[in-house]
């Protein structure tokens, strides 16, 4: 049984593992103030173009933690997220948000991206002082469903953002992804110079456990090192996260490892539109969504593991297939010959 | 410059990183649900007596994230925390507690250890609806200064506790340390007989990252999986904790390194109460607080890291020495033969 | 310019003044512990049939704080509302719930009413640690849009709670309109049976200031009033709250004065069915929805203030005409002709 | 059976419920947006001398609810509150300010009164993100035990404050007893000059219910009124609240009754000096903490109620007595004449 469930089967590249053992015995300090972690800020600012002297970076172990500390720092209490209905935050973190205070206020969406009309519409029923007040407009990239936000999505999107006050914000779970997908024309510059504060998913992309907060917004750096102490977040050996991080982006490593992923995806998404299938989504990411008969998925569950995403009509589901760094050729070659056959 | 800072100086014992690579490319289950924190659960059960098949385990990151994700799944909203008030959730987490909504109601002590008494006091003076209501008491074993508790000790909390409707819970960080402490007449078995539930500390102890919390009050178990998520501590490669614990309780491992570390500082302790130094604590754990001349701890400090925790005279501080299992010998021979020099 | 916005632009029956002046100064306990709120529960308890000996009442100020109250009160930090999308306390409480940590997860509807058949389809959906645990159902009655719920729907409604171990929890701001509107066949002592908790508004039928909690089930009375002082409800003068309720529940004063109220909306309501005009929702209760060309409402707004509620099309909405208590026959006679001129 | 329990004993002052039956049947704005609320405003901020124009004034119900909605609005989750650990927020409100998030670092007073060399200490203990980083500086002004702050006391905590970037808190619920209090150099123009925010209590002073909340301080400004509803404190007849303020402020019915209240309790006190005995702490306010034998304790419980408030040897107890504007002259001449007795 070979898993396209999720990108987080398999421990961490190995040359996070290399790293992890040659800096073992090095004493340093605690909570994030070691060597290995400055030095990977380092690394990551320099890819940040003109912000790389401004943005604040931090590491966090994972997406719901990374989430609930940035959105419970920027906030204040009355002050509300706007997010996807299909957001990560509003579905499947266990009120994770609403558990530091804050309301998170829907819009539907068919492919997962806010639009710059949806939230408008939200910030002209958010009048008063009845109703909690839209502050933050969350996104994922990629989204939760595939796609990746192009460089004129986002411009108009912080444009809003802009104009009404509101602070823009990545969940960045699957940056890699996105980056490296086909067809992307978006920098990490770019999110430096249109969002508030955005973060780099680690866990997702090779390392065994880390993400990156990038602040980009100076109302936003103050204490934030206070608000990832109180949630949990700040680790007695934050060190593991700067090791980590250091290799991701020592050269292209995290870029490599995500362009990989997205290959291995794309492959089987080749394949199954030459064969005829439909898709959710159009994700050029390393998560994709092909519309099969139910019939073929039965078969295919005997030997591949992954989720049935979506119920499409009497006879034909969405499933989920997420391939990730560590993904073999072989397996997407098996799982190709396999829909064949 | 050596550091005896903290136990946190280097990574992790060189075995959990063999088993972290040996394991590396297997596909397993996310958020925990994998064949090795399985495993690590069933290893570590098997330690708990009559309570093996009884207390449920989970891991978590670390032990800010420990206190808060317990004591919010445990209380009501008006239900508050008895601790001393050198405990580390009351100076030292950032008001984690008190951001789930929770106040700690403290006590002074002068070993860190709560006594029956000064919680009975407590009990006392919280009559009705216009205070807070106590409802479960926190320990730290080691205490934050060292002591241990003894059996005698927590059987006398404990029996408070049942018979006043109280959880009782131990912040385990130092766990290792106090069971393998010389004189202790504790046992895992112990614990889970007199508390309702408490967590062994792999961080400081041998491990990365990792803490393993122990329910055994059969009250505190459901949905605790929730809360864990909800507060951002349900890793998705939730393996590398219990490929972790797997490897510490595949034999005694844990305790082993723990015993190292007590060795070290007691080594030390030694040789300083033989050059006739006080101590701030009577401590048999790997934190021991010697009582220095100002200007001893000034020449140790070109060649030593450590922290000065507490002035006691005009000339003299107690200063903060830490070992753990990566403590060298060598270290901790140049140490003593630098004090007496 | 009369008034049709709310049933809250006047203070005070006079029959709750003159209470208020007569007891003024006699001196008595505080917090609600004085004997007119001892008499005022036992005058509201009488009225709940076999749960007279058994359900506990307490007194808080408004509406949004007994929600707050009781909703933080009731769960743990994990589980959720299931409220209808129109519901107050998603939409016009500020993130109330939310602020003190729990999620609402809400359902369409056309009537503001709650179906089992929704709520079931939450429970399917939420099925795992990812997500939060719906655990309280919520509605309002009347709803926000008017509407009443009828015996067998609380009937069906209270038994899938009970089955699926959920609480039912009413918001009873209009109960009194609930309870006295045509058609009705709820009394209290149903909402005791079938629900788990309710309030009774009386700020919006002739108190100044009020709402009286009914906790029905057993689990949830303990402590409640370290809930209301926590959240600040617990009135150093609580007797002003039992003062009225007192009086309201003397005799049959809370009864007749929502009579009074529903019977100004309904006739209204009813010469504007006599006049052909439709209306958004089928509400026996005083707040009523009737759908009016943009034109007439224009003229209507020179001598009458109320909401324009929604859009319907180009050129009509609905609006929403609100009565109470102190709404004079004189101000029905006239808009009824204003309506027809 | 008198009583000298507390100062809200009795319901309201007459003028207060005759405006109230003036006022009631006209139609008015809800939600503290009526005439009487904005001309009670308009009277408070006359008070405020040259900030008559810039403090925003709002209507809260009680003490515990003004400081739990001022503290959550102006802090972030990482910052503390500094107060007297006598102080009504930390031991008598149920955990109010914990349960928004926020820890209290108190430190310990003989007479109530927070000085500013023990909040330096308490600022120099806290230096870094594990530990909450102290914010807000709250007084209570009487303090708990009856003392009342000098206006050098207040420039003096003030000046810190501003050095060190803290907020200066007033919890006024006694205000009208400390600015009507023999020896007092403090003008409401003073606390608004000198302090973030502040609020004047109604309750223990003439009114059935509310507390007026005055910012000072621009930055506190924006959006308060979020917070007064998110935390259930925007009522729906917020004209109760106004039309009390409007009598209060009218002319100095609020400062008159303060005197009073103060003459009552001043005048035992100088029976009882006169007669020799001693007190807890050195009052001029309504409420005095004399140290009687306790066999006269008992002897006087026969006949008066109050509380035994600290036990001071063997056979001797501070019991406090507190007065209000509706203490009767006889009350005091009959007490004063039961201890010569």
């Amino acid at each position: 049984m070979y898993s396209f469930k999720n990108d987080y089967a398999e421990t961490a590249h190995p040359r996070i593992l290399q790293a992890m053992i040659e800096t073992n015995l090095e004493q340093d300090e605690g909570y994030g103030l070691d060597r290995h972690s400055e030095n990977a800020k380092r690394s990551i600012a320099k890819r940040l173009g003109e912000f790389a002297d401004k943005a604040d970076v931090h590491f966090l172990c994972g997406g719901t933690q990374a989430n609930l500390t940035a959105i419970s720092a920027f906030l204040r209490p009355h002050e509300a997220v706007v997010a996807a209905e299909t957001s990560h935050i509003f579905v499947h973190e266990t009120g994770a948000v609403e558990a530091t205070g804050h309301k998170i206020l829907t819009v539907p969406t068919t492919d997962g991206k806010l639009s710059p009309e949806r939230v408008e519409e939200v910030l002209e029923f958010h009048t008063d002082e009845h109703m909690v007040k839209p502050r933050l407009v969350k996104i994922s990239d990629t989204t939760e469903i595939g796609p990746v936000y192009k460089l004129a999505e986002l411009e108009k999107l912080s444009a809003l953002c802009r104009r009404k006050g509101l602070f823009l914000y990545v969940d960045g779970a699957r940056m890699g992804s996105a980056l490296a997908s086909e067809g992307n024309d978006v920098t990490l510059a770019d999110l430096c110079r249109l969002t508030d504060a955005f973060y780099i998913g680690g866990t997702k992309n090779g390392a065994m456990i880390g993400e990156a907060m990038i602040l980009c917004n100076d109302a936003l750096k103050p204490d934030f090192r206070y608000h990832v102490k109180q949630k949990g977040g700040l680790l007695a050996k934050g060190r593991i996260l700067g090791v980590q991080f250091e290799e991701l982006f020592r050269d292209d490593l995290f870029f490599d490892l995500a362009r990989r992923a997205n290959v291995s995806a794309q492959t089987i998404a080749a394949a199954l539109k030459k064969e005829g299938f439909g898709f959710l989504t159009d994700s050029p990411s390393n998560q994709i969504f092909p519309i099969l008969p139910d019939s073929l998925i039965e078969k295919l569950q005997k030997e591949w593991a992954f989720y049935v995403w979506k119920k499409m009509d009497a006879k034909h589901s969405a499933v989920r297939l997420v391939t990730s760094w560590a993904t073999t050729e072989d397996a997407v070659a098996d799982f190709i010959q396999a829909v064949r056959a």
